[in-house]
């Protein structure tokens, strides 16, 4: 056999079986516990790369590993950078999945289980277009550096650091990642922008111990209100964020960017519909599409605070926490929105409690112009697996990296992704179409071509 | 030996002995874990209301038992009401108590543990004050009827029902309740009013799963925002509870009261130093006393939303829960709070989610003239063990059964407490001062025989 694409069809049975093994280590960079989870999940993926036929290896950082691995046997044809990352997400609350977060399972065509789209899922059809074209033709179209980190949803604090140190061996034409979706089934895409994200825990403390809310209440600030006048006070009735200078620096986009998205077919009811919601919201002026992918949000992520069992434990709590993000669009950034942030904070806590902010997680917004070879030879990639021609549009998510791939390596970041809206990133029931497993490889075999030839020096 | 008195000081150690089994076993009524806890609890003060001489017995209700002992042995004599209860609030955060919640411990003249001062370690004086009469005398000075409860910490919701079916059974002259403190240490004191409850769980709902904060932030309301909106609400920038017709009931207090008040020894510098706090606060017109006994209040117990464990989980929760609780004065009810509760929140809850309210609590407030020769009885009482004559305070607390008591069967209600402010009522480390518990024991033993003396009829 010496077509990759037929070596695709000919081999996807065993490709998804890999991918189910990928998918039961619960490689979950925010705990702690996971820690050796996640290392043998790195091991796991070194040890496929070099099945597939690239010399790989595991480069230590201060955190989880970096796998790295490469092939450089096409002198003259472009070098190209495959980005992804092999940590997941926390996998609760865990009593709403309907099978095992880490068990893949197979529901109408979709294959559920934490990673399938965000990123195990997609970031192994890289690895296995690879394979099926050393496979057949013993040579890949192009030089291919793969770097999957293992800290991606922890903010890939040491990702920036060892891109920055290793340039050269890391110095490509394109990045090229799949960590994000297609704008709708049978409608495949390219990404113009990405947010940028700021996220921080706000810790409220009052009394040096809980009290009696009777024998208190009413003489004393409640971190629980007081949190509560916080949070409320970070948007006005507009929905638009309340932080002083938050939107100084977001940028005006342009009326065809504007235009392109308006023209998307859309249709708030049936997103509704999806959602199970009984009405949209958000920041006025804006339609859905604008308020998710071109203009700024604030979000509560996470509050706790005093009793939350059952019954009525008539308790003053002491102490109150919220986790609370903000999604960034050009040309805002983490540390401005943090020093606003925490002067806004300053200003709204009530007396009678202090406050803390710990910051856990920033990165920039990116934008592109969705034009040149790189994005040409994407969408003809796209359009020979999917039948029709990609649409551009933006993304509501971060992938913090790509502002300094962009920065650092001079390259083009190209983001192709293969999730569909509603896959429930981050959230129970995580899935990915099971068909686009495979057409995401044969997407990936094309496109490798494709930048062979029009980026062939 | 036949004066009870001295019996009380020979008996002493065998007394605290005993208490510490009681306060060994952890009856949360809350926690239906603790089901069987809660029963033995009862058992076993039965157990020994019988070693001390009463009649007693396991009354079955659809929750926890109640536990009624009577001795009428003293005809022509007054019938006393000795009301307590033997449940406890839960314990958690377990992480702040300096010793076991259920292992009493004492430190510095204080003894340490869940139940030592609310109520277990104040009910437990009555049954050691009746011993100590019927061990050295065989007899009463008054006719009794003891009633605890194992629902107090969960509204007595069986204990009203109760009362009604047993009017003639428990009909007395005077209901003697220590579930209170006194105003400061060597300082006893009378209540004159106790504070009304409405305790409620608000659920907000949003979207039918998590969602990605990124894929979805900004386009839906998030049902985390939305709480801290709703619990803003509940407030003006004045600490007056913000929700309409509040205080249309809220009785004014006579002048001489708040005379009373004024006068009392009371330091705010040294209050908000005992709390450790960088400043009170409360409604604006109000000294601290008057906040928390005269005025009513609104405080969240707890919330609980989204993601809280470690790290950075970029997820749009789909629900919140807070726990939040008025605390009521004459002539407030709770039904009323209710109404006007649940129509303020549907106001004020923005589109896009949806607002359950569950009361989990309430009890309508209580106050009193301390005067007349029941609380003149008390008075001597305290004023013998204590050496100086007790004041009259208020609290800020809720015994909803005190105006039961006192509607149903006409009687007297008298609450005298010995606990100490800053005890850690329903919080970690919660204490009763060691001595305060022979001394009223000894307090008790007088009062019961001034009782007899001053209600002959």
């Amino acid at each position: 056999m010496t077509d990759p694409i037929a070596f695709v069809g000919s081999q996807l049975d065993r490709f998804q079986s890999e991918l189910y093994d990928f998918l039961r280590i619960p490689s979950i960079s925010a705990k702690s516990e996971h820690d050796g989870d996640t290392r043998r999940t790195a091991e796991w993926l070194a040890a496929r790369l070099t099945d597939a036929g690239l010399t790989s290896e595991l480069v230590e950082t201060p955190g989880h590993p970096i796998v790295l691995a490469e092939w450089r046997g096409a002198p003259g044809a472009p070098t190209v950078l495959i980005y992804g990352h092999y940590d997941v997400q926390p996998a609760e609350p865990l009593d709403e999945w309907l099978s095992p977060p880490f068990e893949p399972t197979v529901r109408d065509g979709r294959l559920y289980g934490r990673g399938t789209a965000d990123d195990k899922g997609q970031f192994y059809m890289h690895v296995k277009a690879l394979e099926s074209h050393l496979a057949t033709r013993g040579s890949l179209p192009i030089n291919v550096v793969v770097l999957a980190e293992g800290e991606e949803e922890v903010g890939s604090p040491n990702l920036v650091p060892f891109v920055e140190a290793h340039r050269d061996r890391l110095a490509c034409a394109v990045v090229v990642i799949s960590d994000s979706g297609m704008f709708a089934e049978g409608l495949p895409s390219l990404l113009f922008s990405l947010r940028g994200l700021a996220y921080f825990e706000i810790h409220v403390k009052g009394a040096k111990s809980d009290l009696h809310s009777g024998e208190y209440g009413g003489a004393v600030t409640n971190p629980g209100n007081a949190l509560a006048r916080i949070i409320a006070s970070l948007h006005d009735r507009d929905g638009r964020v309340a932080v002083p200078g938050f939107y100084d620096d977001v940028a005006q986009w342009d009326a065809e960017t504007r235009e392109q998205i308006r023209q998307l077919p859309h249709d708030d009811r049936a997103y509704r519909a999806e959602l199970g919601v009984n009405a949209l919201s958000g920041e006025a002026g804006y339609g859905t599409l604008e308020r998710t992918w071109i203009r700024p949000t604030c979000d509560v992520n996470g509050i706790l605070c005093g009793y939350t069992g059952e019954g009525a434990k008539t308790v003053l709590p002491n102490r109150a926490m919220a986790k609370v993000s903000f999604r960034l669009v050009p040309n805002q950034t983490p540390a401005k929105v943090r020093a606003l942030f925490e002067a806004h904070v300053a200003k709204v806590t009530p007396p009678g409690v202090t406050v803390e902010i710990r910051e856990l997680h920033g990165g920039r917004p990116w934008r592109a112009k969705v034009e040149g070879p790189a994005f040409e030879a994407a969408a003809e990639a796209l359009e020979e697996t999917f039948g029709i021609r990609p649409v551009p549009m933006g993304a509501g998510g971060s992938i913090p990296i790509v502002v300094d791939f962009e920065g650092q390596l001079g390259a083009t970041a190209l983001l192709v992704g293969f999730s569909l809206p509603g896959c429930n990133l981050h959230a129970p029931n995580e899935w990915l179409p099971l068909a686009y497993f495979g057409n995401g490889i044969e997407t990936l075999v094309r496109l490798y071509s494709k930048l062979g030839d029009k980026l062939a020096s």
